[in-house]
């Protein structure tokens, strides 16, 4: 969990249709206008029944309904969005027997499924209803290739070194059951129904040609539960976190996001997800004085300033000692370790989701962060900073790694295109 | 999951913070105006450091973290309230040793804590932060009792006959270890940190006086995800359902509270929760066509509208044949059996969560309803339904009993008063 801000949860302030101005926000990447607000429109592409639109004279959908990503750009949507309130992570296995052929095919039907759901419409092949009703609710869907595809498609040639699997970190508890896998699809939306919905549609149309292998919930803060935009805290309550890239940086395309063209030439405008479930030691953490807390991160937990002063943006000051000349910020401080200037710049922009499965047989809290982070070179994002953390980092004893998984999402669909396809068309 | 109606979904047209207003719209039993919407004080009591306000200059709370239930009253919070986007069941059982004394110190903490945390105010005895800059999002606590706390706590005289163990249903298969309980705690909010953070609380007070027995979480729409009140979908994609009882009926008091004086006195005020947990399955289920899944249900998926025509609050027309001669409404279909009307009038109130806790290791959903209903009296509320539903429902082939609980849950406490003092001290 290196120290550097998440997308910015957001509230009607901030809706959906517009794009967030705070000084970490990250700009909507497609927006609805209140023309399109009721968002709910009679399908008839491909055969399937849409959803009726709502009776004349309803009021129109509000900000959280009315949100909406788009599916087509240059990057897939579920990246520089806004954190939504629900998420799902589902990783799929192709088939046995399953190729190129059918990945191909079966990315088509995602990528139309993803289309619709995201304006709202129904699924092309039936449609459960669980979404019925309500609008799109900043639905996204983002679709990735793991290591093990490449090979099962016979496209070991594309397989770009980027997805050479992750160095061990000495402190991973990874249940491979739980990591890795030929695809992966995020999901994330603002009403728990409209997720759900979306994930059952991916389910269905994966068929026979593939097989979930495993499959994550998370949430995040409800857009307006907050009085203003802020950085979003995690289940260990602290502000998680402050440093993310900007859209506004100057370099955060070539940090984030494949530059065109790329390398290889179908990962242009695409980019690296790193997924790890990252279990929070809850009953050790929450035993431990606020102060102590504090410690660890290096950071003040009620408004993230570091410890050295100022507030939440101040940059520390790694110098400063206090009377008995030790360091305020202590050398094993979380956000001492990962500072992006002392990581070669290294950023990687982190949309994570919380988690929380109930507890386990022993009583302690199966909860934590499905930390997501995105980059243009995993090499030079995540796994430098991971590689310190795994060396010294005073959070590292509560908190586990406990599965992990490495994906690379191409750019995102030109109108009649499908996501993936320059890579298995190409 | 008998037909009737659950409170509704929220919209922002529909604010906590003032009475819902649809023809089966539930009262918010308590509403913060927009004086009190910055809602974060400043806490003192109990030498606790509450959160702090906003800073000055913020934009108040908006609707969704603004919204306020209160938790002293004549009943409990979350029994009327509108369905929250997050909810959480925990069930406590007494730890060895722990007897009437103990748990009335619990009940006291638990309800100090309920009426902070439910006021936005930080947990009295050390917080997580993770509930902080959110307003109270419309939090409940709701507290109940088992059969079994009557028991161990040498209250066996005071306990109802209403808490009798359910009758045994034929297509129950229960998991005793995820039933019952001494204690039960149904926390909701339309946040799912806020949610979150008062689950970790309340396990906290628990301290040595009790143990987790289970602990599910569940979910609804967000408020505004609608573009108007409508009664709310379940993950089968129903409306579910259309015939909840409405606190303007003029019986509504008499069928879901216990009245005053009570028997036993100390349950005046009080309801009985009737917990189950149905898996949904769902993979058979979205197998259906959409007319056989309707003739399963007696009404129309889009609308809710009876197979007899009309629309949702349109009585179903039990006796309307088809050109076969055939019942237009099957003999069998969950709603014809459901109908109050055939049950003695039996009236509970249904409040349910839906619940997702991913997939099993066969790859079916783990996912259905967390299904909750209030009455004065189960056995004229939830079983007798549940007894003809058991011999011939044709939706009983795509769900499954799988948790079951029964706790009889006190009036609400007076100031100055904890949950259960009338029988705890008594």
């Amino acid at each position: 969990m290196p120290d550097q801000s998440i997308p910015q949860a957001r509230t009607p302030e901030t809706p959906t249709a517009e794009p967030v101005s705070g000084a970490s926000g990250i700009s909507r990447r497609a927006l609805l206008g209140t023309a399109g607000a009721t968002g709910l429109v009679l399908g008839t592409a491909g055969g399937a029944v849409g959803y009726a639109s709502a009776p004349a004279g309803a009021t129109p959908l509000t900000s959280v309904g009315a949100g909406r990503a788009m599916f087509h750009g240059k990057h897939q949507p579920g990246i520089t969005d806004g954190l939504q309130a629900r998420g799902h992570l589902v990783a799929f296995d192709l088939a046995a027997g399953a190729g190129r052929k059918e990945a191909a095919a079966l990315l088509r039907r995602w990528s139309t499924t993803a289309e619709r759901l995201m304006a709202g419409e129904a699924a092309p092949h039936g449609d459960t209803d669980v979404a019925r009703d309500a609008g799109p609710s900043s639905l996204t869907l983002t679709f990735g290739f793991g290591h093990s595809f490449f090979g099962r498609t016979g496209l070991e040639k594309q397989r770009p070194a980027a997805l050479d699997p992750l160095p061990d970190f000495s402190s991973d508890h990874l249940d491979k059951s739980r990591s890795d896998g030929d695809l992966w699809v995020q999901i994330g939306a603002d009403d728990a129904l409209v997720a759900f919905h979306a994930l059952r549609a991916i389910q269905k149309e994966a068929g026979s040609a593939a097989r979930v292998r495993w499959q994550m919930n998370g949430f995040n803060r409800s857009p307006g539960a907050t009085a203003r935009p802020m950085t979003a805290r995690n289940l260990m309550g602290q502000l998680d976190g402050t440093r993310n890239p900007k859209p506004t940086d100057t370099d955060f395309d070539r940090r984030i996001f494949v530059p065109d063209p790329g390398e290889p030439a179908w990962m242009a405008g695409g980019s690296y997800a790193v997924v790890r479930r990252i279990r929070m030691l809850l009953d050790d953490w929450e035993k431990l004085s606020l102060t102590a807390q504090e410690q660890v991160i290096g950071r003040r937990k009620a408004d993230g300033a570091p410890l050295s002063g100022g507030d939440e943006t101040t940059p520390m000051d790694l110098e400063k000692t206090d009377a008995q000349g030790g360091y305020v910020v202590p050398l094993n401080a979380h956000a001492r370790i990962t500072r992006p200037e002392k990581n070669g710049g290294a950023a990687m922009l982190r949309r994570p989701f919380s988690y929380h499965d109930g507890i386990d047989a022993d009583g302690t809290p199966d909860a934590g962060l499905l930390f997501i982070c995105w980059q243009a070179d995993p090499l030079r994002g995540f796994v430098p900073v991971q590689r310190k953390l795994d060396r010294g980092d005073a959070l590292s004893r509560y908190i586990r790694h406990e599965a992990s998984g490495l994906f690379a999402v191409p750019g995102g669909a030109a109108k009649g295109e499908y996501v993936g396809q320059r890579l298995l068309e190409g």
